[in-house]
């Protein structure tokens, strides 16, 4: 490895990493030995926005590497960004896959110098569930692994958990994944809600739609307290990009990866992501009805799967909860909360709250993903402008409608009702 | 100095003291140079809980020198406080003296290793606040002046004015005060609501009450709730100790003290010590009334002084909001929020929150007083034991009033009102 400004950084191609794998042990023995480094196979397949993903396969193992650039892959280095946020990126899936291995991919190396994660290949047929979604594949158990992955990384990174001392310790660590965090507030948080040249839409036919998004002054305001609380709040150590096109699913498997925005956040955050990319989900499927396949069989598996994730999230949550009620986790002590009666009461209130949060992030994720920069492959891959805007617009009011009224939503039940009534206006 | 494991830290008495600084040339030079070191004058008059305090005098000046000890003084070694405090006192003295140099004395010397802070002599007739307040002194400048540091320190700290970037960076180093984060979290958000030794009250008047607080369920959710908010939420940098003790004042001067809790917290933190001190300090003026004076004209002058410090900082944050609304601080961006409608709604929530969240953390500032480990003297020096009880039990039931509803007090009007019913039922 070269050394000099970069501290040995060089961008990998296929070439390169295979003399950098031949001098990184962890990987060799991966791939099964020294020998098998005359017959290996590499592929980029990064279809992500941000970085380049190489599949290395040998006859006797595999592994995917993952390199940050100092920029933003899809745009290029006209918008540079930290290459650093692959060691945020490897700290969290290294603290996520210890609380939940089951659903992460094991890190077998991360290379800070050269921003590098080597973790384990989800060999097919796992694909991107976004792409399944849009497929019209049913996971069964979906909403069983991701309410088990939320719950525990969301509960352990916690102060229901932790003390404060360790939470404080973590917190400013993740301070410095500053650069990440600040890439949401924009396409998240603001964009949206102005003018800006890098937001889009399909245009002329919401032309009028993304509009009264940047005129809705009680929108704004709600937007703004979201806002705040995202960059406020150290809540537990988010995955901060939990959409469905970072979850791999076979129909056995689910694997979140990608959490290189992992932040300490409010939890709803995370929750809000993946359930705001599901009802998204939802409403394309309209645009993907043929007259073989209405989807109205597929539109209810997804109904179900949000109602069933937070329902099952709600109480493998709460589950934790109360088996670690005796803990050292500092929010709720012991020999305060120590009876059925508060220890209820501050449980309801908190997921109550924590419901609240989750849709308004969720609500505030579906809309930038319809008139902000970076759109999601659902609506995209329905051809025809003037039905994938049908499609959109129903989702666009619906998270207005949920953004502005989340307060008034005491149970899951009234949401799924929300959408079922905004999917036939 | 000697060095060692301490990194050259040993405890200074008065003679010490000198020999320190005679090798400070800063020091010296505030004493009015070389020649005036033989006629020094050093006094400890460290009457607070944590530290050692020495007023040094000569005839040409003066300085004070506060030093940290490893424990906090009122208890002794037996509980143990990292010294680093003294470090986060500094920083958040320069910090707060630099946005507002009126209300903060200036600070002429920090050695990091030697946990001790030089600063301006706030000569007599400073006397600390709460002691004028005992003694029934009005201070007409009193709300302006702490509506000023407050709206100026907290406003200027906050995402209103800075970017996310220096934000989180600021944030991050704060985190290392966790320690005295950590006492308040115990003193002012735990003891008061379990049995613990260091609890104390006015015994055996207070018994019920003191029990009262420890088994009212809904009390102790909303208590919860502040707690997770004051560990969590880093909406700007906070005195953390602001009560009457920690303001030294004459007619017309108002020095804010001791910010050694320093850190990252919501505002109303501050807001609610300064204005709960403020209500304790009424509930005992009954127990100070004599024949000669009813204390009643003072009553009025201390209700004035509440409204009005609420009432001058919301104006005055606000209009530091308006004067920096076209500025960098990445809360309300100005091509978001940049028509008078929206920016008004978004204040009037803001303000709204704010209000809410003050007197949350008030009402727990009153409550620790009266049930946990560290009194007030306004309480402390009734000497009739039973007519103490019975402000104090006025004063905790406020405080528990508005700890549980304080969401239905629309304006500081509607608190005064309260706080008046209060103090006669
Ligand atoms: N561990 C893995 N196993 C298999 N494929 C992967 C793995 N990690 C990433 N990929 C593939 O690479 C794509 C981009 O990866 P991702 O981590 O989402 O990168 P980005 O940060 O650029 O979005 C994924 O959509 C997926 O197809
Ligand atoms: N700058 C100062 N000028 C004059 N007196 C001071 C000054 N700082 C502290 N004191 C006196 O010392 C006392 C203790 O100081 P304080 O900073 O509150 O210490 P502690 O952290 O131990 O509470 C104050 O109550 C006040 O009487
Ligand atoms: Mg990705
Ligand atoms: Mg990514
Ligand atoms: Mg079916
Ligand atoms: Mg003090
Ligand atoms: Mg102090």
């Amino acid at each position: 490895m070269e050394s000099g400004d970069n501290g040995g950084f060089h961008p990998l191609d296929e070439k390169s990493l295979v003399e950098y794998i031949k001098s990184t042990p962890v990987l060799v023995s991966r791939l099964g030995g020294q020998a098998e480094l005359d017959h290996l196979t590499i592929k980029e397949v990064g279809d992500g926005n941000l970085n380049f993903v190489y599949i290395v396969t040998s006859p006797k193992g595999s592994f995917v590497a993952k390199q940050a650039l100092p920029y933003i892959r899809c745009v290029g280095d006209s918008w540079p960004m930290t290459r650093d946020r692959a060691h945020f990126e490897a700290l969290t899936l290294k603290e996520h896959g210890r609380l939940c291995p089951e659903h992460v991919p094991e890190v077998y190396h991360f290379d800070r110098s050269m921003s590098m994660i080597g973790m384990r290949y989800l060999e097919p047929p796992h694909i991107i569930l976004r792409k399944g979604l849009i497929a019209g594949i049913e996971y069964p158990l979906l909403a069983q692994h991701m309410s088990d992955y939320m719950a525990k990384t969301l509960f352990f990174t916690s102060l229901l958990y932790n003390s404060t001392a360790d939470h404080k310790k973590a917190v400013a660590e993740f301070c410095g994944n500053v650069e990440m965090c600040r890439l949401t507030e924009q396409v998240v948080f603001s964009d949206p809600y102005r003018i800006s040249n890098i937001n889009r839409w399909t245009s002329p036919y919401l032309d009028q739609d993304a509009k009264s998004v940047r005129e809705d002054d009680e929108l704004k305001v709600q937007i703004a307290e979201l806002k705040s609380m995202f960059c406020e709040r150290a809540q537990a150590l988010i995955h901060g990009d939990l959409h469905t096109g970072s979850v791999m699913v076979t129909t056995d498997s689910t694997q979140v990866i990608d959490p290189e925005f992992g932040f300490y956040a409010p939890m709803g955050f995370d929750i809000g992501a993946f359930l705001g990319n599901l009802i998204l989900a939802y409403f394309s499927q309209e645009g993907h009805a043929t007259e073989t396949n209405d989807r109205k069989d597929y539109k209810d598996w997804i109904i179900n799967t949000i109602e069933e994730t937070w329902s099952l999230f709600e109480k493998k949550f709460l589950s934790l909860w109360d088996l670690h009620k005796n803990g050292i986790g500092e929010a709720y002590l012991p020999d305060i909360y120590n009876n059925p009666e508060v220890l209820l009461m501050a449980q309801k209130k908190y997921m109550n709250n924590l419901f609240h949060d989750s849709l308004g992030f969720g609500a505030a994720k579906m809309i930038r993903r319809i008139v902000g920069i970076a759109h999601v492959e659902d609506f995209e891959s329905i051809n025809d402008e003037s039905r994938r805007a049908i499609c959109e617009r129903r989702a666009l009011n619906l998270a207005k409608l949920l953004l502005k009224e989340r307060q008034k939503f005491d149970t899951i039940g009234q949401v799924i009702t929300a959408i079922k009534e905004g999917s036939v206006e």
